[in-house]
């Protein structure tokens, strides 16, 4: 006798066949497989035989409510719940669609390393470790490896685990979390703003139907997903500052947005919005600065929507190898350790443009869960590291 | 006017595109498409203007041949060979049908943590780091956490970064690399067997249509990868042993096979070949013992034809806690890290399979490398944590 997928019951009508599973969800049976539209699935089994596996001890999480600390303990259990379940088949779900696009579009997956001997971002948020004798840390982003790889073949992505260092317990952070970098040749700012609402849209709109038992199960209001449709808003930086403080917000022109201004910010608009040209300032060294006023640079941040905050980061990035090297200064940045990025745009250097998708908070937002925690299989944060 | 992607030349016949590049393999111009059966691409442009973006300067790789250590050392600028990129690009066909394959299989992708507060391999070949006052080590394998994840979903895998700290210095290994494992619910050792071949024979036969021109490129002998189809062969471990005497290996009963007896072996087959049923003692603790004889291990080690060595490790898991229990004694493994996998089976233990492939090796054997190194963008060698 055939032991089937329980997904794939419809196929087996009228016949008898094997199930394996745990009791607590589905029967550990066999059974003759018939219609019923009053199932959930609309399949009943009149089960024919019963085989025992094992008979579990006491199973530690009950029906009723347990602590957020509990739960986390127990993730290797808790996974088993119909809600955790379904949050991870939408990440697979959410993951398979960013690939499939970027494929599609004649992208190379080129993955990064993690080790690496510095860091362009200070190795103050950095886990180091000892590497035969000289210190290494772990990636925060694979993006200036990308850019070696773009001039090879293109088009390319990175898509693996970042790790910061970072002291904060937001409902935002996570320790270890999965980053996918995409760096593209001759690609401008705005053509790269296009390529991020078309790849956004297509994850959302994917996982609308792929997972749409999965959404209904986590009864998430898909209003606003049903809506996340290109063209997205633009709003530059100065504009969204004015906005701001228009809503009561104390942000001064300069300052970076904080957690609360993106939420603001998404309370007032139907789509995500991507706000561009922040001062060069304050963003990272490798942006492009705008021709049209070099304070602000060619970069934007793409907020989703109902306060789910950033999910994408990215900018044109500086191709001449003068003002770069002028940036290394401004920036104190040791020039040793960057000679090989310096290399590429000694090399035939080009235009490119690029950006980074933090996979939880994409998770986050399209399955609409309280933290970022959850959006991953073992959640990695300050004050956890087990199971 | 379009600028476009050169390989969609064929469908702009008769238009004027621009297309943008590095001179030194294709032109940076303005052209007009027409079918040219002389061109390598079968096509030609007519250039009605050029415009050079940068000229750079003298470029450090040159066409006579250099050393291998000159080579990594400017590997962010190696990738631009023709050969590298066609590498880079054999591995993105990997990893799509292995990802492809998995999923069409109803596998859910279900990504493991890489900072673990502690391994169940010994800690002397592991990256130790610093994790907010705790110890954190680097992950060598997703796969304990993958077995409590296939309670959950049934069918999983894990796809990303492992690490060894070996100070090996071989042809087959990294200090970084990329690791697949699978786990699955209900399956026993035969039927993990039969699902590796079958996904092997996938990742093989799709690089050999979809990978084609790359395969010629890099003037690979396709002869021994157009036989890989399912069975392979099996042999167990202490016939393996037998035939490894006769062959003059000084290898005897009860010692793990090394690297030149793995070569020996692969030149006895014309297809790959599992090595079944190790002994239990010189193999992993959560090896389920094989009924029949206790004293070997319901295990194989699968390994690639012409001597590229051992490509997948797997075995059927221990289910029962009582014996879990005895091998953590027997190994001298602290218990209290790892109560949450024996909770695995205090609560609905279940027979369970799973498997684990190293990527570059399956690129490296594919692609016919000499060594693994080429089969990752930057690769991390005992020497070598840069660029």
């Amino acid at each position: 006798m055939q032991c089937i997928d329980v997904r794939k019951v419809d196929k087996f009508v009228g016949k008898t066949v094997c199930l394996q599973g745990w009791a607590y969800n589905f029967r550990s049976s066999t059974g003759t497989v018939k219609k019923e539209p009053r199932s959930p699935s609309g399949y009943e089994l009149t089960v024919s035989d019963i085989s025992v596996v094992y008979r579990a001890e006491a199973y530690p999480i009950a029906k009723k409510e347990h602590g957020t600390e509990f739960l986390f303990d127990h993730r290797h259990l808790w996974v088993r719940s119909s809600r955790q379940a379904a949050v991870l088949r939408i990440r697979d779900q959410v993951i398979w669609s960013l690939r499939s696009f970027l494929r599609e579009r004649g992208f190379t997956l080129t993955d990064t390393p993690i080790l690496t001997p510095t860091s362009c971002e200070g190795t103050t948020t950095l886990f180091e470790t000892d590497y035969f004798g000289e210190k290494a840390y772990l990636a925060q982003s694979g993006q200036l490896y990308l850019e070696a790889l773009a001039a090879s073949l293109g088009k390319v992505y990175d898509f693996g685990p970042t790790f910061r260092a970072e002291k904060s317990k937001t409902r935002r952070h996570l320790m270890e979390f999965w980053m996918l970098d995409a760096e593209v040749a001759f690609m401008h700012h705005d053509e790269s703003l296009e390529l991020q609402e078309a790849l956004i849209e297509r994850v959302v709109q994917d996982a609308l139907t792929q997972s749409a038992k999965e959404l209904t199960l986590l009864e998430r209001d898909v209003v606003h997903l049903k809506n996340v449709h290109a063209p997205f808003h633009r709003i530059t930086y100065d504009d969204a500052v004015s906005l701001l403080k228009e809503k009561g917000s104390d942000i001064t022109l300069g300052q970076d947005l904080g957690a609360d201004d993106e939420t603001k910010l998404s309370e007032e608009f139907d789509r995500p919005v991507f706000i561009t040209h922040y001062p060069a300032a304050i963003k990272a060294f490798y942006m492009k600065p705008d021709p049209m006023n070099p304070t602000r640079a060619l970069c934007a941040d793409l907020i989703a929507t109902e306060g789910y905050g950033e999910i994408i980061g990215g900018s044109e990035r500086i191709d001449d190898l003068a003002l770069l090297e002028r940036r290394f200064k401004e920036h104190k940045l040791p020039r040793k350790p960057f000679e090989w990025y310096l290399d590429l745009r000694r090399y035939g250097s080009f235009p490119h443009s690029g950006f980074g998708i933090g996979l939880e908070r994409v998770v986050t937002w399209i399955a609409g869960l309280p933290h970022v925690r959850e959006a991953i299989p073992f959640p990695r944060l300050l004050n956890r590291l087990q199971p």
